[in-house]
């Protein structure tokens, strides 16, 4: 089946990216000794086509992507069902952890609804882009037809149309949906082969033994859905969640129009290993934040051979994380594009 | 012999620090979620005495040290002395990274000469404070007398009371000074008992031979100056660096002013451990920023039981770890401050 998210990426420009390794070089340091601040800016080179890539933070498009998960329902979760749209008017309020940092930094926040249980149409500023109200329980049925799978799907290709303008840099996607590690976690050992006990954490915050039911209601899914050497769609029905497949759009879209991503934690995570599995391509696009105190996130990012930004036992979602790497990102750019080299500093560079 | 430095820190205000760790559990997000950050937060908090502390970047003053080392003269150092005062010009005209930086974020930068070879008078904007052109070799003799050590550690009070105004939250270290790493390397190895070759590194770049070479003639300084049970000032004397004495100098004056210190890498944290053996409660004072590739900085962390914010392979110093730190301190403090409490935002809180 054709689709959208089979349309090519542009190419990655690799005499920029060429040209930006060498300007490393002729900077006033010791050859690499900006680490990896300086692979960003030689990738953000590549990506922005330009020897000197401009600062992201006030040129990125963050949008939360909230949706429910049938799955809530057998006692995943440490949190009720309803937090998941009382925290979308948290963030359209402002009160938000990812409010208050897209605000500081200088980011655009969007808030798309792809399939609440509750409704948010007396929210204002919310997207409502509602897939149906919450998967089904994935435990007893499949978490979505094949049909609401594509439609959230391309509720990430239509969020990216909407919040991308051609003064964009950079898309940052973030989650909330109540019971949504239990979607990811499921998702993440059905593609990779994990056993659930290797990648199933606290989430918002169980007790070591909800953590023993929630591994053994997501094998028990596992079991019952035979996702063993299921192609990612097929993943994405049996467990999935309409939040992660819109994520997992959106990162395919955002890379179609040349716009980098920045992954978020673990339910991001899951979704950009979905993404990549339609498109491994999409990689290249891809830049990893921080790695979550969840437990699975970082067999997952090891096994997409990604190194995250920070790692400071957030685990909190809604792009928080991500949030908190765009002043890193501005600062390898800015060094970039500002330091002095050895000529111009007349530096003696050591050779 | 009494010193300024035995003169006691102002007491950390408990009563606001847990005020804010309260304040932690009562803002929209699962408790602890926000891992590191909340620490972050709460330490603020104790430090400036209030239960929602004001964010730091801008009212960071930072210090650059230069000085130069005898020991540049055993081929310890991928580039030539001159480069410190190269890069001291660098400073002042705005090219080197942490001008780079420090202008970025806003934080104030200050660069003092306390012993460089070559002259830095024709600089503009360089506070002149050298003890003398450079340390003797420590291979051959101690790297200073113990005069010159108690002015090179009184440098560092000189500076605090001229770089920090009543606005300032913050102090950040720097040093400059080819061959650095070859000295905080053996006060390392003289203070922690360690084996040179455990904490020997690259510096700024040496290959392999380069390295063992290194490690061959601070292992011969160490056993010259005997230095196995001596005291933190008797080390700096036989091994240390100008610039090391004064950053131990400026931690410690700055938190007898009620002003906590970000520590940046390698140097810096040999200077910080100096620092403690001299004053221990000074390490409720301080803040670590990053993890440097430098071989020998993770174990001297580790030996301090300090959690590095970052860990970029980056290995310049300059304060340059310490100032890409500051926007993810001030992301823990506006969360803090701004985000809803679970009562203003009616979410139900989970319990």
């Amino acid at each position: 089946m054709s689709s959208w998210f089979e349309a090519p990426f542009p190419e990655i420009n690799l005499l920029a990216l060429s040209k930006a390794e060498e300007r490393q070089g002729t900077l006033t340091k010791p050859p690499g000794s900006l680490g990896y601040l300086e692979h960003i800016a030689i990738q953000f080179a590549g990506w922005q086509a330009t020897i000197t890539p401009t600062p992201v933070a006030r040129k990125t498009s963050i949008a939360i992507f909230a949706a429910d998960h049938g799955v809530a329902d057998e006692g995943v979760s440490a949190f009720p069902q309803a937090v998941t749209v009382e925290m979308v008017k948290n963030f359209a309020r402002g009160g938000a952890a990812i409010s208050v940092l897209a605000n500081h930094h200088g980011a655009a926040l969007h808030i798309i609804n792809v399939g609440t249980a509750n409704s948010v149409k007396d929210i204002p500023d919310v997207v409502d882009y509602s897939v149906a109200k919450g998967t089904a329980n994935f435990l007893k049925q499949p978490a979505m037809t094949e049909a609401q799978c594509f439609e959230a799907l391309t509720v990430g290709q239509s969020v990216i149309k909407e919040v991308i303008s051609d003064d964009t840099q950079l898309f940052v996607g973030g989650e909330m949906g109540i019971a949504n590690t239990s979607s990811a976690t499921a998702i993440c050992c059905a593609l990779l082969n994990y056993d659930v006990s290797e990648l199933v954490g606290a989430g918002t915050g169980l007790d070591n033994a909800s953590i023993e039911h929630k591994a053994q209601v997501i094998e028990s899914a596992l079991s019952l859905h035979n996702v063993g050497s299921a192609k990612p769609i097929d993943v994405l029905c049996a467990v999935g969640g309409f939040e992660i497949a819109a994520l997992a759009g959106a990162y395919i879209a955002a890379a179609q129009r040349g716009i980098p991503s920045l992954v978020d934690g673990f339910i991001t995570t899951a979704a950009a290993l979905v993404a990549c599995r339609l498109r491994p391509e999409l990689k290249s696009w891809l830049l990893f934040s921080h790695q979550s105190a969840e437990k699975g996130h970082r067999l997952v990012l090891e096994h997409l051979g990604v190194r995250p930004l920070l790692s400071l036992d957030m685990r909190l979602g809604e792009a928080s994380g991500a949030a908190v790497c765009l002043p890193i990102i501005d600062s390898a750019l800015v060094l970039h594009a500002n330091m002095a080299t050895f000529e111009e500093a007349q530096v003696q560079d050591g050779t």
